[in-house]
């Protein structure tokens, strides 16, 4: 359990994403239906629009966007190193081209603290340069030197900031390293020296094996300490959610669920489900017999399916509260396992169910 | 107050259009929020896709699209005559082909009404043809006699289906006319002789000067049945409707609040609104602070703004929410100042409002 100022966050927890200051096509009402506790908001797409200054004068993320639960920010790091051509990494930061507009600017360990501070989220993540896969050793090794470099730089100025909050904020360090598990262990150590409120392992789920992932998610997991949150980022499907929490993890974000529902893709307890596919034109059965969620309790598959094939926005809306219900219930019967002590035997039965694809 | 086999329809009313099964970017969960009483489908959207088979597998249109209150179906004329060089119209009915794929198909006064049986909705309405605006005097009156003569084919043929339904419909007739009072008293003429539930005046708000469209409302109104329920179709801005509840009508239906909603107009009582003007970027308080709806009671102008800057669905979604309670409380505002015998006061205030343009 996380404490914040907003309330508390069972774990382990997963993190719908909120890119641009709403989880698409959904309210925060809908959020409270489906079982969210905490969401996730992009700096960088924050920083770009609205604006940093904005949100500030509007009291924060939680009075902008009327979520007034818990909430996260990443630091831009990921976004910022996908622009690839667009950006440029010196020791002082990275420069980079706003890929709405084309428009120059800089994020600094320092002006992500201060974009991350005027945000005001519950939880805020240092700036760290996020690792293509795949690197040369020599290049991940320099580069998570220097996300430790930075690390420092952002712990000292979220501490210098400290009087400008309006609520309590933490901050959480992230683990990079690449897939090289003797990296992977030095960054943890490094960031666990420096000293953080949780840890993030980041730079994963970006097209390298499984075996590497957990590899890496295992050996960065051995020397973080036991008493703090440790968050995966941008992971991942729920049987890679359950792998996580199997070695540890008490965090995940994903825009997974949400994404995959606006194409029509849709989670259950028995697989994956196209929805678009002509099987279920005359299908009057719900979606998923085992889900509790709006959709499932009121609407059959043809209807969905329809909806889809119309280009309807109600079937991304509906479709996305199914399928945010489907991981914030998987997150249900983990943390009910665990508190049971049969988290063992519940992820068997998972793993039973999950293999009888539809 | 119409009743009907899922319910009362207090009137005057409107009605939001669903096209396709759906009103965009809303729920029946959404729609019972806003207070819709009675909701629109399009029957030419809704045979062309899913068809009028699944519909009718599923239990008609109410149990497909988990909207279990009242709704209507429109005739397709409409739709049908919007496809200008896709249509040819003859005494049998008319052929066209489908905007979505060019597919050839028919649709007959006995069609039609075959087509709204399946789909099951408690008001039907007859099959006409909508005549463009402007047209010669003589095509008007012989189009509007050859709707009559299908308005007598679609009274036989739903009496003939009377054993299939599952439950009770009701069949409106449609006026035509164009905008030629006198045809328009004689189209209401005979469509009193032949006998309806309900009679709706069509062909109107499609390009005519708005003095014509009363003139037009007026007419067939005078020559209209006192007991029996009006209904002025695809009608229109807040002061149309209060101008058409003044002449006598009780149903209007228009896409108007939707559609704005989506393309980010807003109504409120103040006036229109375009969020996406600047000078709402830090603008806190909420968009209508006379309104009730979950936009205005959660939101601020600011992050409205900002959802529609960033293309989020969600702000169709709370766009589409406000517009319809600002549509659905101009009618209870309505209802209340008849009810209370002060409609021409209630009036005079609303267009004094209206007037300071936002």
């Amino acid at each position: 359990m996380i404490q914040t100022a907003h309330g508390e966050v069972q774990t382990p927890a997963f993190m719908p994403v909120g890119t641009q200051g709403a989880v698409k096509s959904l309210t925060p009402s809908d959020l409270q239906d489906v079982g969210a506790q905490i969401i996730l908001g992009n700096a960088y797409h924050l920083y770009l629009r609205p604006g940093q200054e904005i949100v500030r004068k509007a009291g924060g993320l939680q009075s902008f966007t009327g979520w007034h639960r818990p909430m996260l920010t990443d630091s831009g790091g990921f976004q910022v190193f996908s622009l690839a051509d667009l950006r440029k990494i010196t020791e002082q930061g990275v420069r980079f081209q706003s890929h709405l507009d084309g428009s120059r600017h800089e994020f600094t360990p320092e002006s992500v603290m201060r974009l991350e501070t005027d945000l005001g989220a519950d939880i805020v993540m240092a700036f760290d340069e996020c690792i293509p896969y795949p690197s040369p050793r020599d290049y991940v090794e320099q580069s998570t030197a220097r996300t430790a470099r930075w690390a420092e730089r952002c712990q000292a100025e979220f501490r210098r900031l400290g009087p400008e909050r309006r609520h309590p904020q933490a901050l959480f360090g992230i683990v990079q390293g690449g897939t090289y598990a003797d990296l992977r262990v030095r960054s943890a150590r490094e960031m666990t020296g420096i000293g953080f409120d949780g840890y993030a392992i980041g730079g994963l789920a970006i097209g390298e094996p499984k075996t590497a992932t957990w590899e890496a998610v295992a050996a960065a997991c051995s020397a973080l300490p036991p008493g703090k949150p440790r968050y995966m980022m941008g992971v991942g499907f729920p049987e890679d959610i359950v792998q996580g929490v199997a070695l540890g993890v008490d965090m995940f974000d994903c825009v997974m669920p949400t994404r995959n529902a606006r194409n029509g893709t849709l989670f259950t307890s028995r697989g994956k489900m196209a929805m678009k596919n002509a099987k279920y034109a005359q299908d009057f059965g719900p979606v998923d017999p085992d889900c509790d969620c709006y959709l499932c309790r009121c609407f059959s598959r043809a209807y969905l399916r329809h909806l889809f094939m119309a280009g309807e926005i109600t079937a991304a809306h509906l479709g996305t509260i199914h399928n945010l219900r489907f991981y914030l219930s998987l997150m249900e019967q983990i943390r009910e396992a665990i508190e049971r002590d049969r988290f063992g035997a519940w992820r068997n039965e998972f793993s039973e169910r999950c293999s009888s694809v539809d």
